[in-house]
């Protein structure tokens, strides 16, 4: 069974978005994960498909109903296994290691939110998975399942193929990734770093290694304190 | 004049992509932003219009030449002022005081990598601000890029209305929000707190305050122990 994507949102015309083209494009178009777009609004049920109201409580904004939102969970995701995830700046910060796990499973439902927010109960009795992508604000979920997606989506079997390695990237072994170089030998009175032309493949991987904690000393000393989730 | 970005990438038919949709398309259809997408192929100089060449010390993947990226570059941004960011895994995780730093400024030079990489001296000669979007790989820069504008043109003046209240959200006070609620006041035998429908304002706002609190100590303890940058 190839991954199964499935998202609840109140813009399915965002997708598959970017997810269309180049290799998750071209994946999508062999059938190697598939796409479904679920309007929430279709799960409403007076004439106006109103799916929001305004907050217990009072202030801003409006928040996504748990009687509507969890009636078009249960349309599409009866114990099937997959994970059932929300998109929200309240979530875990997605890791690598948790792209791959859901990579490694049979797909996931996404739930996107809009508005305000969406009613804890649905959260709660739903057991959603909150997921957040980074620390800033998006106008709706959608940006982010389309985010999350095209992480999982490049590492399903058959996807990359050969056009990416796969290994010695950022995060990866915990360490961001050291500096590339490429022709020209000179850019701008800039050479490339000689031990780099030496042809000493020993020199040249110790020369990687030193630069990848360099930078991630100097970038990122929190990834540094962590342990290594490979 | 109204906030623009310029995009350099190999993929410029994955934008606006979602950004093309909602508050964010209707603003970019209204001229309240501008989104330009540039072909780094037509700063190629060969007939088969290439743009990487193989890893200076060898290696799995392609790297995006300094001269043809820099050309591309220095044809869209002459010092305007605006920052050049180059989406990568490596940078300086985004945050939302850099949302709005940059939505409050003229635009974005934004570079999306492909392949493994860029050839570091681009990143050195023409000062590329590496931005990070999440500790998780993405098949290239152009989701990161859609994630960032989305971030900065919901908070562009007039994009919003007041669909959003721009104030009680996650991290502009360096805390999770809090949860929300909405009718009905029963879902599945789940009540909404008592305290949301007293009409008490006060005891509501210690509430959200204590529960907002309480999310951050579990969820993301590392914000409490950051400045707040209000």
């Amino acid at each position: 069974m190839a991954f199964r994507a499935t998202l609840l949102t109140l813009y399915p015309e965002m997708f598959p978005g970017h997810l269309g083209h180049s290799l998750a494009g071209r994946a999508l178009e062999r059938g190697q994960w598939s796409l479904d777009a679920v309007q929430i609004r279709d799960f409403a049920e007076d004439k106006h498909r109103t799916v929001d109201d305004t907050p217990a409580g009072g202030g801003a904004g409006m928040v996504l109903r748990a009687d509507i939102l969890s009636r078009a969970i249960d349309h599409v995701s009866r114990d099937d296994g997959r994970p059932r995830l929300l998109m929200s700046p309240r979530g875990r910060p997605l890791s690598q290691a948790r792209v791959r796990e859901i990579a490694a499973g049979p797909g996931a439902v996404i739930v996107c939110g809009r508005f305000e927010g969406v009613d804890q109960r649905v959260i709660d009795a739903r057991a959603l998975e909150e997921v957040s992508i980074g620390d800033y604000i998006l106008s709706g979920g959608e940006p982010a399942a389309l985010t999350l997606l095209d992480a999982v989506v490049r590492i399903l079997p058959g996807v990359m193929g050969n056009a990416l390695s796969g290994v010695h990237e950022s995060f990866e072994g915990g360490l961001l990734e050291h500096p590339h170089y490429t022709r020209p030998q000179v850019f701008e009175e800039r050479d490339i770093p000689a031990v780099l032309t030496s042809g000493n493949h020993g020199a040249i991987e110790r020369w990687r290694r030193a630069e990848a904690e360099r930078l991630t000393r100097e970038r990122r000393p929190d990834l540094l304190s962590q342990p290594v989730t490979k």
